[in-house]
């Protein structure tokens, strides 16, 4: 099997992952939720009447696909008018994934600014709004990320016992491949550790006993709402896209 | 005294802002040193001869400057030629700092390409180029920002005993500014706090004992021999422009 579909390694990646999800939301907490930074058109000089969220990311990815960001297999953007690279191509190992059209970037972005963001942010209005748009769009790199990522999971699963998912992906039966490629010890390890890594990444390390820059269960429950969710949908859309 | 000037709200600003400069070291630190990131000209697709790392922070700073970032007090860009912000400005509130022409990105820049990744990141390359230019972006985006929030120190010490430091103005001497703003029971707790930071927010929760993401001592180091005698000099720089 291809070294980057063994499970340990994959899970490597994950685990490496949390902490720069965690690190992000932390960033993202100083803030308030600041709905401004979210509403469509709220400032008629960005064009496109987008959000001052969506211009900043779109115009990040821009930036990004010059230098190739785009190219690698586990990155996918939210927007589709991108530039060229401008970079030569860097020559990466072989995709270990079937070709596939798993994007789960508008509902990662709708979860995030709907839900995610006055779950984890105290509410209302700092006037922060270019602070809270950067640590924005690293949230949603590296959400999009992790989710996509699941189809490694997913590919890797599939090479091990392909007998069961063939005769799911026959059926088109979403339920069956979900219950193929759900590993609840696995979940409940993550979601343990996730817990544990915002408590100690966001204890307030200056001496205010039992301050935290974020809410350690939200942070679990961030991962249990919705990027587990949110991942299993990945694999089980790249699992019925899959060739038999 | 304005409440922006009070050392106590400048030193939780100071608190806050070493976090994110914790977790944006951890985040680079992830990946090889990548002296290819840095070498003008390597990519001779790349605008003005830039490196990789500088074309990415000059195209980053075209967007945060047309989100008004460099309208705040607070925040200096690396770059010059910077388009004008597109949003209307914000009220902030009134400029405590006097007028000055402080501006050590140039010193920040070279120390941290130079001087600071070679002692964070492991050694040679792996070709995660545009990762590491992602993280380094935002490495260079907190340190210059925690080391210009000096002038507010500065500031603030002045006003609290103007008269020491309006003879040292008069006689330029560097020497005698640099003995008044200096605080060597602050400076001390602070490498303290850094150190008990890195080694907190690095720890490896993923069960591998004594693993760590970062060398704490390093990033104690890091304060020790650039960010704060940068701050200083920032300080120094900010006093003797000061008007008397």
């Amino acid at each position: 099997m291809n070294e980057e579909l063994l499970l340990g390694n994959i899970r490597e990646v994950l685990n490496r992952l949390e902490d720069t999800i965690i690190f992000a939301l932390i960033e993202r907490a100083q803030f308030r939720a600041n709905p401004v930074v979210y509403q469509k058109g709220r400032f008629a000089q960005i064009p496109g009447a987008e959000s001052l969220c969506g211009y900043l990311l779109r115009e990040t990815e821009k930036i990004h696909a010059t230098m190739r960001r785009y190219t690698s297999p586990d990155e996918h953007p939210f927007f589709t008018d991108l530039p060229a690279p401008i970079l030569p191509p860097l020559r990466f190992d072989e995709n270990p994934l079937q070709p596939n059209q798993v994007n789960l970037n508008p509902q990662i972005r709708e979860a995030y600014e709907t839900a995610i963001i006055p779950f984890i942010c105290r509410e209302g209005d700092d006037a922060q709004y270019g602070s809270s748009a950067v640590c924005d769009v690293a949230c949603l790199q590296a959400l999009s990320r992790r989710i996509h990522y699941g189809m490694f999971v997913a590919e890797s699963k599939f090479q091990e016992h392909p007998e069961p998912f063939r005769a799911a992906i026959r059926d088109g039966d979403r339920m069956v491949v979900d219950a193929l490629i759900t590993d609840i010890a696995v979940e409940t390890k993550v979601l343990i550790r996730v817990q544990l890594k915002a408590r100690t990444y966001g204890q307030d390390l200056e001496g205010r006993a039992g301050q935290h820059k974020i809410d350690a269960d939200r942070v679990a429950d961030v991962y249990r709402n919705w990027i587990i969710p949110l991942t299993k949908e990945a694999e089980v859309d790249y699992i019925l896209q899959h060739p038999l």
